[in-house]
């Protein structure tokens, strides 16, 4: 295993006190979960976490999960629901979920007395949500955040033009004034609602957050590394989802396993090399050898949303589709809106971010892979030409 | 790209004659390649080595393949069905050969005046062969070797007991006397004979060899790369076959994305550690960047035959069939007979070989993967118990 790993103790309350009347201890203070966020991976987390909560001791077993309220015709409130039946019908259908993780239609009211606060929304969302949770007194300054956004905040600085990128985690960390680590993959949420082994990285800025997030999540069937490298967890979880885009595209070419192969290879090299060019504190073995990197790559690669609507976008021209049709192929919107069932694609988002911002540092030429996934999606370049420059 | 990928010039021939009529100039003398097996693998090698040679300047045209010998009902011998069709239809079927490459019968016959011997056999038939190479004067003082046998040599001392470990590459180094290389890959060859993109590593004794063999087998659709790392590339193409028989437990379990691309990491993690200890000079890289390592496994676990089979494995069992059955399931050497069509499954020998030297040297504790592999394998292990102590 990699020699970067986080040593930490594993999570003991700080503080107890003791009943004068029956001389039992209990911890002077519980740790209390809050879920940002109730798509297919924030539920299948929040499940996690609220199984964990009932059984740890020195937690609150009530978990809270924001689900925005709306009413679901001839059945009544969306959240009422979700506490009736324990499912979210909609993002993680046929998973049970337990009991004590509570659907909140407000967003400040899941967040309230959280100490422990996993945010994670899909990333265009994120501005106004920051701006909600800002509002004074609301989160205690004792509290700490873990970002599962896939995805980079790019700037563009029209009058350069130069560009600035940032990680999620350290947005929410400016922004709310707390601690913030990064989880990334292997995620594929159904697996994990199903309580199949998987396993996941978290990237941690202390041991302490390493041990109260171990905590939070792992267990014998999701087993949790933490390492030190916040910015390589989030950056891999979020160009992950470009490089799976073009295993998407060579999917839809009909092409076989070797090429794919390839294209994942050269990928997983593209995201560290440009991880370490523009985050020089992290290692490259986030990418090499955690499950975050290269295994969060090859499940999103072969089963994730992404490689489902590239593969799409390539059939639907004519030329790939085998029939001869009117219009030139559909566009990544129009296949967002057919196959996701109201979840957003973020590969398509992240790939013209890191266009955009390697255009403006004049870098371009150092991604090839990035640079094709982009003009293949947004300016019809021809896919037969992914591989070349590779 | 690694900083280890051998420097090189591209081959040139070492000296020219020049014909005093016309003052044309042409190689002193020409390389001549030969290709020791027919299986796909070896055929799909054969082919691309072939188009070079038609074309390259220093390469004699005509390449030799070994065909063993045998009549096809009906239809005559099968090295002159070869011959004439130019394909092998039993192996690489669909495939048009180019007219270049060759069949004889004759192992001998094949290597004579050969100077670029490519050796890609099922591992348990490599004894024999270089009993028969070995006849003094066979095979020229100057001759290369490259293996792409997916094995190791495990030698069990009984009396100790103890054992060692040799890769191919070496085994062949020392039999024949002249320097061998080792080709990895990604290689489903179906995909490799119809040309699509992929790429291999070879790694090298030397930069000379570098330059022959990216000469031999290098084209725009089949890159080739050379570093300095024989034993890592050879344990490399050994080892996967064993993880994809852990992947394949996995699809035959029902279980999803998740699970096996963490097998997948976990794997890698293990056959890199595993060349690192009993090959000390070799480099992690292999493994962790290039295309005989993490490319070659990815490929190896979705589509390759060992995978196939112990997927099969599982299914067999009458607690994974989905129906009562009699029989308590199928064993591996039955399921090679009815699925692979007389292609050898090397994952499970390989298995077995590698269990042994790790019990002998008393390191199984280290290698928990490779260990189940092996226990659910033969002797009957319950394949859930995979992914205990990982």
């Amino acid at each position: 295993m990699a020699p970067f790993i986080t040593k930490f103790e594993p999570y003991e309350p700080e503080e107890y006190v003791v009943d004068k009347k029956s001389g039992t201890k209990s911890p002077a203070r519980l740790e209390k979960i809050a879920i940002v966020g109730s798509g297919s991976w924030g539920t299948a987390l929040a499940r996690v976490a609220a199984l964990n909560a009932a059984e740890r001791e020195g937690f609150d077993p009530e978990v809270r999960i924001w689900v925005r309220e709306h009413e679901v015709p001839g059945r009544g409130k969306l959240t009422e629901i979700f506490n009736q039946t324990h499912q979210n019908e909609r993002y993680l259908p046929n998973v049970d979920l337990p009991e004590n993780l509570v659907a909140v239609p407000s967003l400040k009211e899941t967040v309230r007395n959280a100490t422990l606060i996993l945010i994670v929304v899909p990333h265009q969302y994120l501005p106004s949500i920051l701006e909600e949770l800002k509002e004074p007194g609301l989160i205690s300054s004792r509290a700490r955040a873990i970002s599962a956004i896939k995805g980079v905040e790019v700037v563009i600085q029209k009058d350069g033009p130069t560009a600035d990128i940032h990680t999620y985690p350290s947005v929410i960390e400016k922004e709310l004034g707390i601690p913030c680590s990064a989880l990334g993959g292997a995620n594929i949420a159904l697996d994990v609602g199903r309580g199949e082994f998987c396993e996941t990285t978290i990237g941690v800025p202390s041991a302490k957050d390493a041990a109260l997030w171990h905590a939070v999540f792992d267990g014998p069937s999701f087993r949790v590394h933490p390492i030190e490298d916040v910015a390589g967890v989030s950056l891999s979880g979020a160009l992950k989802n470009v490089v799976a885009l073009a295993a998407g595209f060579v999917d839809g070419m009909g092409l076989g396993g070797n090429t794919k192969a390839a294209i994942l290879r050269i990928g997983l090299l593209e995201m560290s090399t440009f991880t370490l060019e523009f985050f020089p504190g992290s290692s490259p073995l986030t990418f090499s050898h955690h499950s975050a990197g290269v295994a969060d790559l090859i499940t999103t690669s072969f089963g994730g949303r992404n490689r489902k609507c590239a593969e799409a976008f390539i059939k639907s021209k004519p030329e790939y589709s085998g029939e001869s049709k009117p219009d030139s192929g559909k566009s990544f919107e129009q296949l967002e809106k057919e196959l996701l069932n109201g979840q957003k694609l973020q590969g398509t988002l992240t790939s013209r971010e890191v266009f955009e911002f390697l255009e403006a540092r004049g870098r371009l030429e150092g991604y090839p892979l990035f640079e094709k996934v982009y003009r293949i999606s947004f300016e019809e370049m021809d896919p037969k030409r992914l591989f070349e420059d590779l």
